[in-house]
């Protein structure tokens, strides 16, 4: 399936990695329902791409995203009050949830550039990312409450990232934060101080990844995200199911036999 | 419903908080059935009482609180000696759970003061605050196995709390520790090396929360504590719906108009 | 039961407490098939021994383990081309797994000494222990994928260990750390500079434990490990039957009375 045209983000496809930008930039990045499509309908598209390894997300002028755009929010009022029996509010947030599920299930490695505003549905974004660097200046936090509204497709990833504890914390208090507690609060995974470090790191990350073996990858991707939903020694007996399978596949003969030589798997470039 | 009148615990209501102080002192204010039923009375009479945004919860006299009160046990131990058919162990240990569970559902933001003994129910206790400030020389540990029992109401809370690798240690070594490896294990959220520290901490948190409106807040919180147990899809579909309500309702009105007009919400004093 | 009469794992019984030392030092005690029975075989044994506190698990000659033996995979890649029905990957594969989840259930406090390579299987044996000492040079990694292959059978555990965030990170990239990043991660609770220091710090832990009482001990771990798995209000109410047995029972009487007059109680040495 090839990619979609988009309006809302920037799509770049290069070495095996796509590129995804949310480019917004009078706004900050804030998403409306037309950016959470596009978001979707990539995602949609690269489903089946093994040759894509990682979905590199981040936002254009240096701020990731400052969350869900009001004006939407003023457009669905309007609709609200044609009363065409279909809720515009319930629809426009729910599609926030359906985009932040989307991507965290997506077989690639997902990384997270976090510059700038990473607050609401940004800071959901973040909560769904395998890997997460964030600039030490990059403001995070969850500003519903103080407008009168829940984070309600957001809070249950920041529970799942950070664990409650922390969570009901953050939530209840609208707390502000920069990137070396995001790191402390295990929201991200790494913060570097300039674009170079950022872009440096990133590249440090892409090049393990592709050491990893891309169908083994997604196996494994798909195994994490299955603990706690499926039980234990269900999830154990399938995983083994898929440890075989993997064992006598393509990457499996190739990565065990390259061990053996000491050179480096056909994958790994 | 108005406040119950308390021998145990000291009750006191100012600008929208309620002061609940365990009142125990000649024995750093361990836990008596009485006293769990009040706190349990307490948390129900202000179940629905929107305007009380935080209950405060602290210990008098500079503990917070040393667990469970032995000579309650003495007196189950004669009450289950004349075999009146219902089990007093059962009942006393079961009163310790339903409190802590009832504290961890409270609509309002619940912050634990956490100084001198934190100990067994008081470590239970401050395993469900949505906002803990320890002091630096709070004491904290669950001795119960050393007394050879097990900590059986507690010991949920806490994997919970800090998760499981960190529990197993803890309850299986009986380990005391103090308030700065309390926040790192991540059973308190902030340390403070002195009482007006300690004050001037709660006092922000307390502005902080003032900024967030009371009925999103009382949503939100009710919704993390639903992730895990309720089914991912259906949280979210729930939520989207609770967004809608908030939007259209008097708190999602306000909050987003005083967000346009820069002005502060109605609720934030 | 008596130990099982092993040939890969070495044992020693020693004032209460299991050694227990893969013994494989030629493949820095990489894991076969008969490693991993002989190591079920013994946890099998000691399931009902009370005198035994503790399990203290580690590896010959200064590495812990680094993960499967690759000749197995062979003897299983012989086996399965001649079609016996039986799916020799599946089976080896699925041991491992069987073996990790019967050391996390063990009733006794598991103890991991973790020093030189801590890999794959290894570091799933890491992650289900109540307490686990790393040396700070100790080298910490899931290098399944670079290999083709899904951790299937430790990746579980490993999110149960340090959290779904870290974990995705961890096996999605083929990271390798040591001592310090993995008590940071929650992999480890401590670590050591030297042999000397792991000895003594065991030594304490040791003592610390014995402090608790053997059934209690034995109660609470499973308790603990049973959050989540059971709902709530049940485990309290099984939690509060299991305290009302202990406070009636041998261990409780005398530990409470140890407590009134200030002595140590009786299996305290």
């Amino acid at each position: 399936m090839s990619l979609p045209v988009c309006e809302e983000i920037l799509l770049r496809e290069e070495a095996g990695v796509l590129h995804l930008t949310l480019n917004r930039p009078q706004v900050r990045n804030a998403m409306n329902l037309k950016l959470v499509n596009e978001v979707m309908a990539t995602f949609d598209a690269i489903a089946d791409r093994s040759d894509i390894r990682a979905v590199v997300l981040r936002g254009a002028d240096a701020n990731f995203c400052a969350g869900g755009d009001i004006k939407d929010m003023s457009r669905a009022r309007e609709a609200a009050s044609q009363n065409d029996g279909e809720d515009p509010f319930f629809v426009l947030n729910r599609a926030f949830g359906r985009m932040i599920t989307k991507a965290n299930y997506a077989p690639q490695v997902v990384i997270t550039l976090l510059e700038g505003a990473v607050l609401g549905g940004g800071f959901g974004l973040a909560c769904i990312s395998d890997i997460a660097i964030a600039d030490i200046n990059a403001q995070f936090g969850l500003p519903e409450t103080s407008l009168g509204l829940p984070p309600a497709q957001i809070a249950p990833f920041v529970v799942n990232r950070v664990g409650l504890t922390q969570a009901r914390r953050l939530v209840l208090t609208g707390a502000r934060f920069k990137g070396e507690e995001a790191k402390a609060l295990g929201v991200v995974h790494f913060t570097t101080d300039s674009p170079e470090a950022m872009d440096e790191l990133l590249a440090q990350q892409l090049k393990q990844i592709k050491r990893c073996a891309p169908l083994a990858n997604r196996v494994t991707k798909e195994l994490i995200l299955s603990v706690g939903q499926v039980e234990h020694e269900t999830l154990l007996d399938k995983a083994a199911q898929q440890f075989s399978t993997a064992v006598q596949g393509d990457e499996g003969r190739e990565g065990t036999q390259a061990f053996v030589e000491k050179r480096a798997a056909s994958w790994a470039q």
